[in-house]
């Protein structure tokens, strides 16, 4: 793998957060950028909180807990619990280490500096090397629009857990957002962009729905991996979301959804029988065990998944 | 004491705290009112902190250090170091409990509450049955002019730890700042007003410069208890601030920053030999013990000095 140069991944939660860490063990740090959705962005307790890009920076630092995939490990309850006791809202639990995330990024806006100057600092502190991008500095709340009515994502996601049945989804503001700086330089740059096992409605979408990243990404090199795995995701509502929006969660149905412009798609072993059809979408396959339930399977898959893009 | 009905104490930091509640253990929880200054409180990592109003409440409620006298007993630095490692502001530490007071009031305020609103919802969170208002609910800095410059309140008193040389103070909005609901009835019904041993320069006065509220005290009958014992503070720069704005620390001090309007006063057998001078002044005085370094002595000097009020 030596011949890649620049490669872009393209993450959204846990699962991208896994993905990107075991290209980070893959790669030098000046060759791996990964950018990160902001759409289930939102502000709580008065601060501006960044759930996926928190998940990437904590992972990638080995600081995220390693039980959840989320947060940060060690973590601890005071602040919160005394919120709680105030009579604050407590639908959202946010964590000692974390709130000081929050704090401080919360503090550094108010003050000017851009969402990604601010992430280009914290991973700097944090010991991260290579390049965390925000896709942009910009405002672009995902919404839901559900049975019970339009919820800013993380109402839908944290507080309604899921429950309500999705209809549809609005990136508010993606067409008038700019993607943050050196994001579509370091997409027409790239030999390889991967899309990691992030869910496809509420992380990946988010991100193609900037301004200019769908036309930067046309003609690169791109390999996404499922996220689905046996018609299931190992965590969060992927597949849910694809069952109500009327499409049969699996392996073939998030091909299908990238399948425009991308051109390699890793699957699961238990997937194989989709490989046919995976492929008459014009599609290279690389079927594999995609699960990673520790940093040796992210390092495993993330090599393979190289090694696969190379053959491309 | 059966015949007083209304006492308002009037507190700063740590010395009004212990006194107010001391009298808070010799009177019934209607009879009390305490009324505390906010000419301290400031903004910092973009959170709105009232330092007496915590101080007073923490006390009241029995969660303050006993150690330090300010913050939260049994508190912990979890956000603090992390916001540090973040390259946040470290010059005024916040421990987690009392950060969680920080963030509910500071959204509850940008949410349209009212710092006396917010104030009495705390308290009964705490259980603290009496009543504690704020001087006002608008914003009035404490700006003290020093030898390097005019310096907001805390950047002087923490920041600086109060080696600046100090020149005045200023009370940046109190002659325009409505007192908080019901201030005005309760001072102009109360049958004593304590003042407690506080700094009369930085926690007495700007309560004092609020709009109505030296009227209101006119004609009440009112006692303070003397913060400065043989010259010296038990803690803070007042005796400082007096040394440098040319006037010697003293009891006798004190009872002249006040004797437009006080009747009664109550200083420590240390100065006893003040008393002639104090009375001079046209006031009664108290000589007794004035230290508090336990619950008990708080208590003690509360119906002393309650029951030499009754004297007048």
């Amino acid at each position: 793998m030596a011949h890649l140069e620049h490669v872009v991944a393209l993450a959204g939660g846990v699962g991208g957060a896994k993905m990107a860490h075991g290209l980070a063990q893959c790669l030098p740090p000046a060759v791996l950028t990964v950018i990160v959705n902001v759409g289930d962005d939102f502000e709580h307790w008065g601060l501006k909180i960044c759930p996926d890009l928190d998940t990437v920076c904590y992972t990638l630092a080995g600081l995220a807990n390693p039980a959840t995939g989320w947060g940060r490990a060690e973590e601890s309850w005071r602040v919160f619990e005394q919120v709680r006791a105030l009579g604050g809202a407590d639908w959202f639990r946010m964590g000692d280490l974390d709130l000081a995330t929050h704090l401080e990024r919360s503090r550094r806006l108010r003050a000017g500096e851009t969402l990604s100057q601010i992430t280009a600092d914290f991973c700097r502190r944090w010991g991260i090397e290579l390049t965390v991008l925000p896709i942009t500095d910009d405002n672009v709340p995902t919404w839901v629009y559900t049975d019970i009515g339009e919820l800013p994502f993380q109402e839908y996601f944290v507080k309604q857990q899921c429950q309500p049945r999705v209809l549809g989804f609005r990136f508010d503001g993606a067409d008038r957002a700019t993607p943050a700086p050196s994001v579509i330089e370091r997409l027409r740059a790239a030999d390889l962009v991967v899309v990691c096992p992030s869910n496809p409605w509420v992380s990946i979408d988010p991100i193609l729905a900037i301004g200019g990243v769908r036309e930067a990404l046309q003609g690169r090199p791109a390999v996404a991996v499922s996220p689905i795995i046996g018609g299931k995701t190992v965590k969060g509502p992927a597949a849910k979301m694809y069952a109500e929006l009327g499409i049969q969660p699996s392996a073939l149905a998030v091909a299908q959804h990238y399948s425009a412009w991308l051109r390699g798609f890793v699957l699961d072993h238990a997937d194989a029988a989709q490989t046919e059809a995976v492929e008459s979408l014009g599609l290279v396959t690389l079927t594999t065990d995609t699960l990673m339930p520790d940093g040796a399977a992210r390092r495993r898959l993330a090599s393979e998944t190289l090694a696969f893009a190379a053959r491309l």
